[in-house]
């Protein structure tokens, strides 16, 4: 047995994995796929690190949401600012929810209060705060700094196909500059393989130096359809490996198994109430088409021998 | 003498780029930059390849306009399609010229036109039709095939950072989809490393199979200010070294030489008429900023040992 996959359990989904990759790596052989054809896109929310109770990006949010409302308490009065100054965290929660399950309405008002938070800013100054909150804050229920929420059998399985001659990318629901300044360390994937969420950016040339600013306008919702417009647009191939853990990674799992070649698509079950939290809202729809195409499927519980990384 | 840049010419170009990457590179020197942060961005067309009398994409345009007259020849009466089926290459490359001049009035009709050509193509097709013509097309006023109108001095400068640790992109105003099949091959730099112009794509399931289309909707013209937006978007650094050939250059070349370490912004001045095309129309202010604030200016005539590659 090889020891690539040390804290995979053995069972259907490991041997799903470590079989597509001797496949498309086997020189000679019927499958075999060259390296530079060797793409694989990861969700980052709830695939790679933790989403729960609510995304690490909403943290950094609230904490500036929160400075606004010091300013202003008025905004205390309106959402989504009186959900972040509350401590209401099954409000923000649910209007993530809501969306997976078609209903946007209160997404968009969260968009639009949060979307202003970090307008203005220049994008190396966002970067800079982003890394510091990253490096400083903890999930508010699980025993952890939000860096060791990161799933190491998932670490594990980017290293694997790393020394297979697989490049990876980083398709996320989450904002991509938010991402960037830790990617690297976390996944071994610089910032240029970093797709996300965006918001508008801005060039102007100030006070004798070309700067980039990052506007209150949303530009892209990384997430559903858009995932696959971005992986075609940011990439330029087909993936032959996908993973994810919700009904937004559909499409991209479904574009990254329809190519003519071997393919595997990987959804993430968290069904450990014990060692993580365990949640199927916003995945139900994942789950029945992983059943019905066959892909794999990495129950939390029964195919991860260790859950975080140290 | 290194050999690594052995077809420039000695002289200040050579010196500045020979000494911008001996900079760098030098372990606990005061201007070392991590392998990380070497970023450079390329121009393509008039940067890496040739650019006259038409880029060579507006050839690829050229072709399937012929097409659409031949099945309706009403078409054969109005700009764009016009000029095409006349052979008025001046009309075209005067569009762009001015575009270069601040009226972008001309290139509005073109591109009118011109994005409908392929629209409806699905990403691969699209892909496989761009290659077929890349490798099939000749330059018109050059003895050459197009894949041979590439600059030897720019792609040995290439590999040279590349030796040097440094991460390429091309930044272009170029189409980025029609680039991508034969950058590996001609530079070394992957799909998911050409940044350029782009229509906007769409994602449909159908026949059971994922599929994303061109569609005849501009998405972005990647030139001046959006070019260091995207720089953002996709690479997400700040380059330490840009290379560029026009006016809409000039914002990248700014942006990368406005960081805090080391960098270095490198002109091509197309004046050698007779191995090369020559002109300066639409790189007036980017010779003039070059000379203002130092930047290296790689003269075609005097700085090239050799123009195109063998």
């Amino acid at each position: 047995m090889s020891s690539a996959l040390s804290l995979w359990n053995e069972g259907a989904t490991r041997s799903a994995i470590v079989d597509f990759v001797a496949q498309v790596t086997r020189e000679g052989g019927a499958d075999f796929v060259p390296p530079e054809a060797r793409i694989a896109v990861f969700d980052n929310d709830g695939t790679l690190w933790c989403e729960k109770p609510f995304p690490i990006q909403a943290g950094f949010l609230f904490a500036r949401i929160a400075e606004q409302v010091k300013a202003d308490p008025s905004l205390g009065a309106r959402q989504p600012w009186k959900a972040v100054v509350d401590g209401d965290h099954a409000w923000l929660g649910d209007a993530i929810t809501k969306h997976y399950g078609g209903d946007d309405s209160d997404l968009k008002v969260m968009a639009a209060g949060l979307l202003s938070a970090y307008a203005g800013d220049e994008v190396e100054e966002f970067a800079a705060g982003a890394e510091r909150f990253l490096r400083g804050s903890r999930n508010p229920v699980l025993d952890r700094p939000n860096l060791g929420t990161v799933y190491a059998p998932m670490r594990q399985l980017l290293q694997h196909l790393e020394d297979n001659g697989f490049t990876n990318f980083i398709v996320s629901g989450g904002g991509r500059d938010f991402m960037r300044p830790v990617t690297r360390e976390l996944y071994g994937i610089p910032p240029d393989r970093v797709v996300g969420t965006t918001v508008a950016l801005e060039y102007r040339e100030e006070d004798g130096r070309g700067r980039m600013y990052h506007t209150d306008k949303l530009e892209l919702f990384d997430d559903g359809p858009a995932k696959v417009v971005q992986i075609w647009s940011r990439i330029g191939a087909r993936p032959i490996f996908a993973a994810g853990n919700s009904n937004g990674d559909l499409p991209m799992m479904r574009f990254a198994t329809d190519g003519d070649g071997a393919s595997l698509a990987l959804l993430v079950d968290h069904d450990d109430d014990k060692r993580d939290v365990a949640y199927t809202a916003g995945a139900e729809k994942a789950l029945e088409q992983a059943r019905a195409r066959g892909w794999a499927v990495a129950s939390v519980r029964d195919d991860w021998k260790q859950v975080f990384i140290d």
